[in-house]
This record gives C-alpha cells, structure tokens and sequence, in this order.
C-alpha cells in the first residue's frame, strides 16, 4: 500500500470536521489525491447505519449491539473504501476510526477493553492510520460548540451522544488520553482550544513529516507496533 | 431463568414459519405464555438491519459486515427480548439463531468457523437454546418453494439469500449437519420432505418432554455442554 492514512480523533465539537478539511485542501494544493471520509457512515451501508448510531430512537441499541454495529460499518468501510483507496496511493484522512470506539464504548460505556479490541482487529483487519491526531477540548466546551452547530444546521437530530451526561464526556476523554500515551509514535496530541489557524499550524507540524518525499520510506513502516 | 427457549433451523423454504405458528397453537392451548420471534428482525432495530441483511442493494455488506451486523441484531435481540422473556417464564420460539450464522456465514460464505463463533460467543452472552428443530429439505426444493412463497406476498423483495448459486445452500446444509453431529441432545433433526400435518408431529415428538410437568427441571439443564 502506497497511500497514507491518517485519522481525527476528538469529543465533540473538537473542530475535527473544519481541520479535516482545511488538510484535504492543502495536501490536494501540493498534488496528493485525498479522500475524506468519516466513521461512522463513510459507505452508503454506513450511512444506514450511522442513524442507529447518532440519532435519537425508540429503539435505542443496547451497548452491546452498538459496538457491533460500529464494527460492522468500520469492516464495511475498510474493505469498500479505505483499504482501495490506500492502495492505489491516496491520502485517506478519516473523521473518527478504531481509536474512538475504544474511547467511547470502552471508557464511555464501560464495556470491557479487551472486547472493544477484539472487535477492532476483526474490523480493521490490522488496519491502523499512520498517523492520528487527537483534538482535545474540555467536553463541556466541546459539546455547547456542537449542540450550537447543529442548531445551525439540519443535523440537530444526531443529539444522542451530546445528551450524553458529563460524566460520560470525561470518561471519553480519559480514554482518549490513555490511548496516546500507549501509542505516542502514532497519536498526537493537539490542543483545540486555539483559533482555527492555530490549530491547522499544529496539525501540520505533526504531519509535514509524512509528505516530505525523502522520508517516504519511514512513513510507511515508522506506526507503533501493534499487539 | 424459568422459560424454555426453542430454535429453529434450516435452510430457505423448510416451512419453518409455519411450523413455529402450529407449535405456538399447541403451547398457548396446554397453557404457554408463548413468544415467536425471528432473527435477523426481533425488535424493531433489528428490523431495519434486516433490510440490509436480507433485500438487495446498491451496497450490499461485505462478508465481515454482514456477520458483524448479524451479530448486533442478535446481540440487541437477546438483550432486549430473548431473555427477558425467558426470565419472565415464557416459551420462546425464534425463527433462526446462532446456528445460522455457522451455517450461513461460515460454512456458507467462508468466514473462518473460529471468528463466527467467537462473534455468536459476543452476541448471545452464551444463551444458547434449550433445543433446536433443524428442519432439513433438499435445497434446490427449499429455493423453489420459498421463490414461490414470495410471489405471493408482499416480502418478495427478501431475495438475497434465495439468489444464492447452489453451490452455496448446499454448504449451508452441510454447515447445519455438522452442527447437528456435534450437539445431538439439543439439535434434533426434522426431514421437511414429508405433509405439514408429519413434520408437526415429528417436531412435536422431539420436544414432548420439556413440557412434561416431571422433567421441568431436566430441561433447563439438559442442553448440551457448551465450550
């Protein structure tokens, strides 16, 4: 595989949606091919199951079938759209991936980790980003930026995990951060309380390594090594 | 847990559906409080995994997604009706479980045996069946018969599995006989060849003495060992 993938980890309202595509523009101005795509609802499948996911229902799944409906959209997802797109040499930048299933069904919901992982493997099929920038923001912050959002927009109905209680925010937070300190090689910490330029400057200090043609070998083998 | 689960299997056109509504006669009148249910489609979220499962699209599931999204019905279907029922004393019948997806989407499909069963481990808690009726039919005739079964209704669109090639729905039928080998006490096998009226009463034969007041408690111990 040629490509580079690379994925945005981060609560809500972390501005992960604004970078992604501030990226995709500059990296298409410097002649990459981009793709950007989001978990969950990067397929037309994923899009079906995405509103299980986020929205509000009277059928809510259990946590159990959550995880498991992730997974399915992830397994979807790699093998119709991520893994062809690598291979034949495109920059994926992904909206959520594996890292924000452990964050938020492990740590958020309290199901076991070492469940959370199997799934994840089953998913991805050993699959993990080059790289993964982990936007952090206080959750009370990032949550009245998103419910502010999507009150400007159609998408108010994807409430289900900013109704979530604080509690549920911080542990997400906690997971995040547990996440990057067992993998820092791979996952960068990047502060979202700044302006947006800020933040874009950030991001790009933590990849520009990536695109630099000399180090086009290192980039390719240099992820954490993965259990 | 006080109620008796019942599971019933087989390849498309055995008359499953059929036989579970006369079975569910024959209960409610000894006394029953009686639940039928299906898999994929239980609940209502389950429902609307179905209609990816099951009816054709521009984006059907690739083999993992499919047993991952088999997985969250199954895993929502327990939680939220299986076994909440059975702790509530009723006889549940369900129209295909975890040896489906064995049958389906391991020997079916390919999927490594391991990787399906850890998945169904995943999805029931390990609340396996009390007993399951594996109702078996020559595939070519089950095809044909659940082809012109939809004809005549309105699911005429559930057609996925019936476009199956051959090849396929014989290693289903291989996939259920394996099964039935390795558990004979709670697989019992249902020629569906013979009269509605036959295979009510050979059903009825291997499932008398659960509900034969002096056995109650053998039943609910006596399934097979699961590993």
């Amino acid at each position: 595989m040629t490509g580079v993938f690379i994925t945005f980890e981060g609560g809500e309202g972390t501005g992960k949606t604004t970078q992604i595509a501030l990226l995709a523009e500059r990296l298409s101005a410097l002649g990459h091919e981009v793709v950007t795509t989001l978990e969950p609802g990067g397929t037309a499948l994923g899009k079906r199951i995405r509103r299980y996911l986020v929205s509000e229902s009277d059928d809510v799944p259990t946590p159990r079938a959550e995880l498991l409906l992730y997974a399915a959209d992830r397994a979807h997802h790699v093998d119709k759209l991520i893994r062809p797109a690598l291979e034949a040499g495109k920059v994926v930048l992904c909206d959520r991936y594996a890292d924000a299933t452990e964050a938020y069904q492990g740590y958020g919901r309290g199901l076991e980790l070492s469940l959370v992982r199997s799934l994840n493997r089953v998913a991805t099929q050993g699959l993990m980003p080059h790289r993964t920038l982990l936007i952090d923001l206080d959750p009370e912050l990032g949550v009245r930026r998103s419910l502010q959002r999507q009150a400007g927009d159609d998408v108010a109905e994807e409430s289900r995990f900013e109704a979530e209680e604080s509690a549920f925010h911080r542990r997400v937070r906690r997971g995040y951060n547990a996440i990057l300190k067992s993998e820092p090689r791979r996952v960068r910490f990047i502060d979202g309380g700044g302006t947006i330029e800020e933040v874009k400057h950030k991001i790009w200090s933590e990849l520009a390594d990536l695109f630099s043609s000399g180090r086009r070998r290192e980039r390719v083998t240099g992820t954490d090594e993965q259990q």
